[in-house]
């Protein structure tokens, strides 16, 4: 997985992480160990991988070829322990990056059990989905500025909200995580050129972990007619590790049917999912396992539909489908659906009960991709709750 | 005004417009106009001005000062028409382009009237205010990547609305403008520390005019339960030219009561607006005249409310109002409003009516500052229907 890191020794730079290893890839780079390949002689000299990103997909599928044979040994002129050496940097040496500039932060609902859970806390008389939840993929615009990278305290914000029916100010009483995937994007689309179905996979450079923090009060009282402001805008965080894409090729699993048929730039006729299994914990207690194949659109619906009135995607744009749930107690993927708004609280292994997150508590996600066969880890995000500023 | 500029003998760079003239920057500064300033030797040469605007307020008020004299011919040495013809460039020679890259654009909902007006639009059996309106500036993040700079044609975007309650396809059928105002932040502040009323005008580079283009039809079936999102993100304009905040400073006046008071974050004794006078002409012909004095919130609490959860601005990020519309037909500044959703269609002088835009529609927004004994323009934008793609 790609990355950027730093070390007392060295400035912000990208890496490779392998097992609990990185990889320097500037010093790859200086060993030649790309030798064929078409490289900047500065590319991962950079501080964000953008430029890397940048150069194509011609160019990541000729890159992670070198570092399998690096990783399993083949490359043979760089078996001998000088050259390991010089090559690999101990994880707990490095200090970690956000490992890309976003221009935009998009955030989607595509879970569509949160989207029904939700429905049904906050309108129990109604149907839980909306009208157009199985027409079009809801999303909205967050904020980039505020993603974090794994490892960043969250600070518990101050914001306004109703107390007693009251507008009140003061440090949220409903402070949740969402547990979610992210794409980064690979491969830009010039304003007014959508990017259809069938070509949206070759958008995508690689996944994250996203865990977008929320503070449900201020979210509740602020979002009607606009949706999401301050209750999102105070942190976002992502994995340190960008899993590519193409790792996940043989865990392509079919994904749920969709009815009513989607209208015809909407029609993906893979619509995949992939096994993925997402965790959720909360002080080391898992309380919630979820999987991508909850997601009711497919990820290439997700970019054609973002791009089909023309609006441009640019190389590191963060997409993250929503919270991820499943349909029952022990697979939800925020607070607010495990403890029911907070009317049904959690109690932990210490014997501490939870509505939602404590000052000092500490979230976890973390996923795994596997088959019978195969398995692989993607990024994981910590987060701890500090209070307030 | 700072803008951004090229022409076909040089690539863009910052300029500064005086009337019909773009004094050129980057030539000032090889000629040492801004002598006894301390500025990098290429902090014109730059094709965006958040170089320039990062450093800082003392910075962009000495500059300020010194092309006040040359403006005035009180730079004497300057006035020879040898140096006047290196410093100015025509500005019908000039390519404009824009003038920041805008890290995150978030777009308010401070224009009271068209709240108001939107509100007995939709909902005609409510109150037209949602009950948080007047507790806090409702916003939400838009799309940065779309922002264009006045003069760029916006396409006809596809998307996905209701028709006859059935949801289609195709070109919006409802493409709207919507008259705005937009700060450009000049200076940061770190994620967790919140910005002020007091403080917040010093984070202030300048003021810009904002067309948030709308596809309404979009809009509307999109937009719950999370807000705009393909309904505004195929392209946003702003004026080529950013007008100094300190220019404004003689046209400050008082604000609206607010009742109720605002809770203590937001309360701002000085509450300014600032008698600007805007405008949108369609094919040259003014179909709304509207003002900043139909803002219910100052620019100041706009920007302490949306850092007052921790939210980091960053320099070159545009906050721009909302819509801003006046009570009464023909201050209205937006087609939804001035044709009742396309149920009242405007007659234009050719004799042909509007309910939405149509292809080969040319909006025009400008907007000027004034009293009694000084004037001051802002910008224009410009934006030209072209059909879809």
């Amino acid at each position: 997985m790609y990355g950027i890191f730093s070390t007392p020794d060295t400035s912000a730079h990208a890496g490779y992480k392998i097992d609990n290893q990185i990889l320097d890839l500037v010093v790859a780079h200086n060993l030649d160990v790309f030798h064929g390949i078409d490289l900047p002689r500065t590319i991962f000299e950079r501080d964000t991988l953008n430029d890397f990103i940048a150069l194509g997909k011609p160019v990541w599928t000729a890159i992670e070829a070198r570092l399998t044979e690096v990783k399993t040994g083949q490359l043979s002129e760089f078996n001998a322990p000088v050259f390991r050496e010089m090559l690999f940097v101990p994880l707990a040496e490095a200090t970690l990056h956000l490992p890309v500039a976003i221009g935009d932060y998009t955030d989607f609902y595509a879970g569509i059990h949160h989207a029904e859970n939700v429905g049904r806390i906050f309108r129990p008389s109604g149907e839980p989905l909306l009208p157009n939840y199985r027409h079009l993929p809801v999303g909205y615009h967050g904020r980039a500025s505020s993603v974090v990278v794994s490892g960043t305290s969250v600070h518990r914000p101050n914001g306004q909200f109703l107390d007693n029916d009251k507008p009140t100010f003061g440090p949220t009483q409903a402070l949740d995580y969402e547990l979610e995937l992210g794409l980064i994007i690979g491969r830009e689309n010039p304003l007014g050129q959508p990017v259809s179905v069938a070509d949206a996979e070759d958008h995508i450079f690689g996944v994250v972990l996203v865990n977008d923090w929320s503070a449900r009060d201020v979210q509740r009282w602020e979002y009607q007619p606009l949706g999401p402001f301050l209750g999102k805008n105070f942190a976002t965080s992502t994995s340190a590790w960008v899993l590519p894409f193409s790792a996940l090729a043989s865990f392509r699993v079919a994904g749920p049917a969709q009815e009513p048929a989607p209208l015809p730039y909407l029609q993906d006729p893979q619509n995949s999912r992939f096994s993925l299994t997402l965790q959720v914990l909360l002080n080391d207690t898992v309380i919630g396992t979820s999987s991508d194949e909850y997601l009711y659109w497919s990820f290439a619906q997700l970019i054609a539909h973002h791009t089909v009135g023309g609006c441009n995607l640019r190389v590191g744009d963060l997409l993250a489908t929503g919270t991820i749930s499943g349909p029952t107690p022990g697979t939800f993927g925020s607070l607010l659906e495990t403890t029911r708004n907070g009317t049904q609280p959690i109690t932990l292994p210490d014997g501490t009960t939870r509505s939602f997150l404590r000052d000092g508590d500490r979230v976890t996600l973390r996923a795994w991709a596997s088959t019978k066969d195969d398995r692989i880890e993607l990024g994981e995000i910590t987060g701890e709750i500090q209070p307030g500023f």
